[in-house]
């Protein structure tokens, strides 16, 4: 079944590999707009996935996640506003030169092919996959969790009527309906249909992807994420910027989940951190070099704000995904570095700090997607970072790393001109 | 035990990446200069992995591979000179942008990290890999071919005196000098320490590692290469280019398979190609259409010289490696392009024209790593395309396509500044 869906997607990304840019701006423009007309449906759809997760007992995170609201349906429309308004990548040439003996070689985009994105929950992603996909002119196909199977098939039929309203194939961008967990390993094997595989969900499914799949995998989207606070921060400006990080969405992967903190200024930050985050609900795992700093003079673990617990083995390798909080006490800024480059996910990681010095240092050797010098990693997004939207948020090597969006949904071809050349 | 290499690679990658410049250009000079004095050593070490080779019976492609020469020792050292002058792509900024917001975004070029390089024969690629990892900051584990290992330990000496007499970790080029093929697999399964993996060899070999990896993998290096003439080509030099794509060193993957041939220009050009190669030893697969044209007009199949044959079934998607060459006449460019679309691996295929819009067609629509207009496939290298040298010639699609060298040896990381800014 999914062979005869494969051969479809690619058949499509031909013609899709074609289409110009105004065509395909078009779909974008139309799905806006489907969005936009069918929002009642689609609402009514994902109030019923969220009484069934209810139901079945998903946890608050994966209900969070999996929610639309009319807001939300209207960001995710404004996203694909900002995607049709960027420049298409398809085409574009680089690394011209021309070569002592004359050859005229170049760069020039083509779209990757057809992508296969595997994700949970979330049911924005069907509709941030399926602008981006169009625009860079590939093909998709799409494994939504089956949590929201009938918000998708609402998304899907408007992503459906806004190809075909602009005379695009629909099987450009195909969903599989079926829960069944064997597609996925179907999916995984088409190595002759599919060019590249995104997993968007936990560790446990980026594994399994990674061992088995033929298809090149982008994992990402798993954050363990750290801010320094250093001994010259801005105190009360590092307290906002970790609220923030902490609890404006904290459900997802570009939310903190530990802070590290100068030995300098522990005492004057961390009891004014936890007293300020306490009130909005977030519990703390503390080291045993933060503990001290979170009781009064000669009292005894006991003692302890209600909120603050001694962390526990492996705590601070969890990516917590709700109100929790990792505090460590660190001597210098080696000892964060250390910490990060033994504890993060390299997804995003960041610096509070006055000393230039010092945030070229963590810019230098902290290795992740996102490196922050006094900023909050929830600015971990495409859109935030000027891509429009996102696939994917990679923190693998290769191809891509951070969000993945129109560009990256590209590769190159080398086209070399010549007078019929030979190599002597 | 590879587990111990990997984790040594591992720590002198931490070391590479922040070597300066400087560093790593002069254990590029050493290292040419560690070749000139060792030639004798080299090439003795090549001449009994040869006489070895003989004796069990490897085919002259093979030994052709392998073969060592004064001359290609000096090629290898010229290359590696200009590696060294080639800018040092560790550290490169490039997408700045000033967000609305204030923020300051931009990405910042770093290693991949460790290479995993599984190769054949060619005693080249060690150098070429060793000098271009190098230069761009990575470690790199090297599998060459038990054919070719003592040839490689005296080149890996070499390698690791260079790096040594300039204060860098020999730990950052290892070679598995273990002939067993389990080496291979275990390699494989090295995904917590090695970032890529590059296999040069057969289809056989880019199947097992497409199916065995968890590292993401870098495959190519084979090509069923085309040059189609069409009507309005220069017909003499077509016959020059198609040549030097055939027999200028007919081993490697540009090396030229199938020539199409407009049927407008068949008469004309057919026969006088093949009285042209054969004298330099080429025999010829022709295709049903393209027969007639080499008979006396009223003879039979058996009257064809005597270095035509009848293509059989699968000739056409066979990378020859060897002295032969595919003949297929076609009715148009539209045909042209159809046939490589079946039969080429995306490697390298070309036009011979003087229509400038038949050239665009083929430009824009054979989606292969290399598209040339009258040019021979054999520049499909990096050194010829301007890169020096190259790791691999990549025919997938993710992260990098065609000759591989110093920047896509590297990835980004993103780095995020700002004045202690939260996401609203």
């Amino acid at each position: 079944m999914l062979t005869e869906m494969g051969k479809r997607a690619r058949a499509a990304a031909q013609g899709l590999a074609k289409a110009s840019h105004e065509r395909k701006n078009a779909v974008l423009e139309s799905l806006a707009a489907e969005l936009h007309g069918r929002a009642g449906a689609i609402l009514e759809a994902n109030r019923q996935d969220i009484l069934d997760g209810e139901k079945s007992g998903l946890t608050p995170a994966l209900i969070e996640r999996l929610t639309l609201t009319p807001e939300r349906l209207e960001a995710i429309a404004a996203d694909l506003r900002t995607v049709l308004q960027l420049p298409d990548p398809v085409g574009e040439v680089f690394d011209e030169r021309l070569m002592p003996n004359g050859l005229q070689v170049r760069k020039q985009r083509v779209p990757l092919g057809v992508l296969g994105v595997i994700y949970e929950s979330r049911p924005n992603v069907t509709i941030d996959v399926a602008g981006l996909a169009i625009k860079s002119g590939n093909a998709a196909i799409l494994r939504g969790g089956s949590e929201t199977l009938r918000s998708n098939r609402q998304l899907v039929g408007a992503i459906h009527a806004a190809l075909e309203a602009n005379g695009l194939p629909a099987d450009a961008i195909q969903f599989i309906n079926d829960p069944d967990r064997a597609r996925v390993l179907e999916l995984l094997h088409m190595h002759d249909y599919v060019d590249m595989l995104i997993p968007r969900g936990g560790a446990q499914l980026h594994a399994f992807c990674r061992q088995n799949s033929r298809i090149p995998v982008i994992t990402g989207g798993i954050g363990v994420c750290h801010l320094f606070v250093d001994a010259s921060a801005d105190l009360l400006a590092a307290e906002q910027v970790i609220e923030n990080a902490k609890i404006q969405r904290p459900t997802v992967c570009n939310a903190l989940d530990t802070v590290l903190v100068h030995r300098q200024v522990a005492a004057g930050f961390l009891p004014s951190l936890v007293a300020r985050l306490e009130k909005k609900g977030v519990s703390f795992r503390a080291s045993g070099t933060a503990l001290p700093f979170l009781l009064p003079a000669g009292s005894s673990a006991s003692e302890l704000p209600a909120s603050v617990t001694p962390a526990a083995d492996g705590d601070f390798d969890t990516e917590w995904l709700s109100l929790v909080l990792g505090l460590k006490v660190v001597e210098s800024l080696d000892e964060a570095i250390e910490h990060i480059a033994a504890h993060s996910t390299a997804h995003s990681d960041g610096i509070l700090t006055a000393d230039q010095a010092n945030a070229e240092r963590f810019v230098a050797e902290v290795d992740s997607a996102v490196v922050y010098v006094n900023a909050s990693t929830r600015f971990t997004d495409g859109s935030q970072l000027g891509l429009g939207a996102e696939v994917a948020i990679s923190t693998q090597r290769l191809h891509a790393r951070g969000p993945m969006a129109l560009r990256e949904l590209t590769t190159y071809k080398w086209v070399v001109t010549g007078d019929y050349h030979v190599r002597p």
